[in-house]
């Protein structure tokens, strides 16, 4: 079969591969649909974190079961699924909780690659998701979107605690940023303030439910939040980018009591123990555990009640992946999907 | 009037000093019937924080109201107090989410010092808890640790969402942590993990709550814990030091999803962001906002449900301040009492 790997920074190959194929008795193989570059493949595409090697690629992932493993019960060969970039049982205590991203059992999809025309999947019964009926292709685009950044700006704006009466501010206007307004919107957030200096981001900000634009950065963005906020700060942040900057740029626009949702992978941050008492804000964040909304999520975007799909600014067929991240890395698309 | 006061560190004097006096129309001026000293007045007394000339010292207290301001409504001469180490309006919309301790009016009454015969408390009707009835001599102490390290201590379980079916684990035996535990055990914590070395505080830990002991610290106290609940951690954790040890202690004996309640006064703390984000714990602390739970605790003390003043161990006169601190220093006394 055919797979994106990284040979080195910049470095980005579609090579025949070894067929996907069942390892353990609770995995299942898909055939890829649907898979996406991620923000965080950036990271090692630009040298940011180590390459060890030739490495495949991807985690975001819609599929048809083409074989299970004996042990497989709740999905069955032709199934259309949902999974998330991490695999996990989905009964451990920890995943009982809602945090099949730290289930015991996690596995990560980032290891196995899901820019390919298959995909194993471990432990299939607790990481897939069916999807009833047949998507429409709005529709398919979006339950793309549900296996990471839609589920991981949920989980921002979840843990950010939006909801009635807040108001939310979001720092980074990626795809996940502009999703987790998205999902404050949804949860019912009275006005949600998004950062972003980019007018195409700012126009899906919009339309994702954004009331307010800041297009400042650093201080004078966590400011310009003030000012709107009588001096206070924001109720609830989305953290959506994982460099210093971003970070405490969300502590520091957030008020007293508030909450604080960080998704962005966090790249050579250091949180100052006593700015962060004084804040006395909230904290969560972490690897999104998309699983525990993946229900909902589908039954949101098959019911059209979301379309997170529209953060995909860019289509281009597998093969022609090395363009997808070069766009994305140049900025000049959001989010890339890759058809088989 | 008689007050404690730090003229460098190690060099605590009791002196005559101006008499407290009405200075803004919602102050109040009350008379000290007791007043202790807390492990954060350690910090400049060690030389770890600066000390900025001759300083007043303390900031927890139990008084009759002596004077009021013109505009002081709910308070009235003669009435027998308590409030919090920060004078706050309780109507700002900060006050009114719960976090009076970053009331946007805010004044810390360790700047005015109440280890001394009176004391000017700034917006006495937003800080000022009337006790109902005459405490016994163990209540009024009790009121006295309402004051600071039961409200902090009960803040902490707060923010750590201690409660049934939890497993809470507590960082420091100091009084604070020793009412964390107390408050873990009211709000209904399935069991409770101190870690202490000390044997008079592991007896009071147990009086107050405590199902385990873990004496080891760092990594290997943090096994401890992981060890005790199936290898996962704790549900809630109590961090109540505030060095980079405990903090970290805190944070990798929690469970992902689990709950961080720190109020440990941060002191060279730094936080990886990466690690936070791979932990995917909450983390929430600061300065506690004691005013909240006041009501709540002067009645539970009022009706002997609780006995936190079980946490001094040593009442001296004021003039013996010096000798207080010197006890607190080497460990002698968990937390001292003075009396006028």
């Amino acid at each position: 079969m055919r797979a994106v790997i990284l040979h080195a920074p910049g470095d980005i190959r579609v090579e025949e591969v070894a067929t996907s194929t069942i390892v353990e008795a609770t995995d299942a193989v898909i055939r890829v649909t649907a898979s996406c570059i991620c923000g965080s493949d950036l990271w090692p595409y630009r040298g940011i974190s180590p390459v060890n090697g030739p490495s495949p690629m991807g985690h975001e992932y819609v599929g048809v079961v083409e074989q299970i493993g004996a042990d497989v019960r709740s999905i069955a060969v032709g199934d259309l699924v949902v999974g998330s970039f991490i695999a996990s049982d989905n009964t451990c205590e920890i995943c009982e909780a809602g945090y099949q991203s730290r289930c015991v059992h996690q596995v990560s999809m980032g290891g196995i690659g899901t820019q390919s025309e298959y995909a194993r999947v471990p432990l299939a019964d607790g990481t897939l998701v069916r999807v009833p009926g047949t998507p429409t292709p709005e529709q398919a685009r979006s339950l793309l979107a549900a296996s990471d950044v839609l589920g991981t700006g949920w989980f921002a704006a979840v843990a950010a605690e939006a909801g009635p009466g807040k108001t939310v501010a979001v720092v980074g206007d990626g795809a996940v940023g502009l999703l987790g307004i998205l999902a404050a919107k949804h949860l019912g957030a009275e006005r949600i303030i998004a950062m972003s200096r980019h007018e195409d981001r700012q126009a899906l900000a919009r339309r994702f439910g954004a009331t307010d634009i800041v297009e400042e950065r650093g201080d004078d963005g966590v400011a310009k939040v003030k000012e709107l906020t009588d001096g206070l700060g924001a109720h609830s942040t989305i953290e959506a980018v994982g460099t210093q900057e971003s970070m405490m740029q969300a502590i520091h626009s957030t008020r007293p009591g508030g909450h604080v949702g960080f998704v962005g992978v966090s790249h050579g941050v250091t949180i100052d123990g006593l700015g962060l008492f004084i804040s006395s804000v909230h904290l969560h964040g972490g690897p999104a555990p998309v699983r525990r909304f993946l229900p909902e999520l589908i039954d949101l975007i098959m019911t059209d009640q979301i379309d997170p799909g529209a953060v995909f600014d860019l289509t281009l067929p597998l093969d022609e992946a090395a363009e997808g991240y070069r766009a994305m890395d140049e900025r000049r698309a959001t989010k890339v999907l890759l058809t088989p």
